[in-house]
């Protein structure tokens, strides 16, 4: 049986660890930050298409005031797979809404992604491979989700403990025994040691019909409201719609919403160089390779004097003397110089800016 | 005896060691490196204007190119008291031409301060009462010389060793024993042993008559250069005539030229605060008493999280977490990130520049 798939993208997020370069007005997945000339929203993009489906069946949802941007990155991808929302409401309202439009438009039947837009995966083979496993529990009638074999005890994320193993693919199919909250350190060192747990990077993977049935019997409020949104898709009431309905729905992640109530959930261990490049330094973990032999990644004219291990961003000429382990981001209107040991710190940074009522840098 | 005073700045340098922010087209003594809104020019002009010269006695020798930012800068001083150089030609030529001018416009009676512009004194009182003790032993026909006790044995300046006593003013006046060139690392610690040496700042005072003579006697090829130029002043041929002549004459310094050679000569210890800011490390001493409780001195609207022991010059936003003991120095076209304890190693970098043919840089 030939499946056909679709793919989701949300991509409303707007964090701000990758400040300077990432804004309120253009957060990561809106820039080049990992590979010059291409940004991570279209990097997504370039992992799935053509190989797993043709542009026709991408679909973002993203915050209204980014989705002409969304699609001046997408070429080829239809003006009406861009949906824009007037406030963002959490994942499960972009994720429930996009199931009751997949259905409308491709039916039930349709095997749906979800892939958040602002994740590197550095080995795209690989990830392929473990989609189209997944497509197929999927269409076994699983929620499917990719797991991220964990390489440190990382308090970040949330874990998923695989149980019985359910298919022999490669790579191999397990059902989900549980997910759990972001673990204390200690937690997640015993999670490690089991080597049975995985970090949760948001990837989802199910036919339409089985979304649409956790919705429905999971967080049946919103099924009027996404009735409503659905049917004013393509008309000329869709903004008005869109802003009257949006801000009623309730705000839940979509792990809370449905996923952690599923019973038939399976994981896929995906060893995919993935990374979401939360902070400056794990973006420099990602472009390790791309580093001379000083281990300096500079996107910059740079002329340095006995610099090491140092990541530098800048449109303009920088030059630095004497120094190790530096984070350097230059922006127009605003420069971060952090220890790399410190770049999370950038959040107290931002705090700051808000605190000073600075809203033009934020 | 009233003695009539003038000062002469010869302003005509163009170090690199303060790039990024001092370039060939504004070198350090036309900005307002030490002093927010005040160049190192003018707060050289503020510390003997009005108290010992009135505008009109203050000459400026410079390069051509910058006699309008001269005239801009200093405020009340007469247009043509500002000289262009066409070239440079070391400083014998600059100041035995603005001896021969001074004499013209002067007479031989006036006591001739030469005060170069890219120093920092942060005792202007001090200064002065060095300045009038000067003008004193001037007036007794000697050549005399600012020394500074030195506070280091450094090897980048030239040495004063003095002889006797000759006056008992505040500050006393000594006969110069011997102009000692740059020392090695012993010598000139065995110089600082003696509590007998200063530092030659360049800092020279005697009346028109006696920097004449020196001239005449050890410099006699200037001559008919010096009486072909200073008649032009004030002439329409003046640009001609200094381009014609100006590439002719001998290139050597005041020092090698006449100060060496001469017999009479005096040192008077100067305990002034003064600072040749010959790197950005030695800005960031001079301005110890600005630095906050950190140890940082920020030009800019600076957020540090954890940053101590730090100077930083921006007209944007600068962030630092985790950073000390770094320069950071941001112009619109190039950024400098220097360990203080390598700020002199910006010499490299416009090295790495002028090799690269990156002239708009230097």
């Amino acid at each position: 049986m030939e499946k056909q798939l679709a793919v989701v993208i949300p991509a409303g997020g707007g964090g701000t660890r990758l400040w300077p370069r990432s804004r309120q007005h253009t957060p990561k997945q809106f820039l080049d930050i990992v590979t010059p000339g291409r940004t991570m929203l279209q990097e997504t993009a370039d992992r799935v298409v053509p190989d797993l489906v043709e542009p026709e069946n991408l679909f973002v949802i993203t915050n209204a005031r980014h989705a002409d941007l969304v699609r001046k990155q997408l070429d080829g991808v239809p003006a009406e797979n861009v949906i824009g929302e007037p406030v963002g409401r959490d994942s499960a309202a972009a994720i429930g809404l996009m199931a009751a439009l997949l259905e409308k438009k491709l039916g039930e039947k349709t095997i749906m992604v979800v892939l958040p837009a602002d994740h590197v995966i550095l080995d795209p083979f690989a990830f392929r491979a473990a989609i189209t496993a997944a497509a197929e529990a999927a269409s076994n009638g699983y929620l499917v989700t990719l797991g991220i074999p964990p390489t440190s005890p990382d308090t970040g994320f949330g874990y998923i403990q695989r149980g019985e193993q359910i298919s022999t693919n490669d790579p191999p199919t397990y059902d989900v025994r549980e997910f759990k909250e972001k673990p204390s350190k200690a937690v997640a060192k015993q999670y490690l040691a089991t080597g049975t747990y995985f970090w949760n990077a948001g990837m989802f993977i199910a036919t339409v019909k089985v979304f649409r049935s956790l919705f429905n019997e999971h967080l049946p409020e919103m099924e009027e409201q996404f009735a409503e949104l659905v049917a004013s898709v393509g008309t000329p009431t869709q903004k008005d719609t869109f802003e009257a309905v949006f801000p009623q729905i309730k705000k839940i992640s979509v792990d809370y919403g449905i996923v952690e109530k599923a019973t038939k959930v399976a994981v896929i261990p995906a060893q995919i160089g993935w990374n979401d490049v939360g902070s400056w330094t794990r973006l420099a973990e990602v472009l390790a390779d791309k580093a001379d032999e000083h281990g300096v990644v500079a996107n910059a004219h740079h002329i340095g004097v006995d610099t090491t291990d140092s990541l530098i961003y800048s449109e303009k000429l920088v030059t630095t003397i004497g120094v190790s382990g530096l984070i350097v981001i230059d922006t127009p209107d605003g420069l971060l110089i952090a220890s790399k040991s410190r770049s999370e710190d950038v959040k107290q940074i931002v705090e700051t800016l808000k605190a000073e009522g600075k809203e033009k840098f934020l």
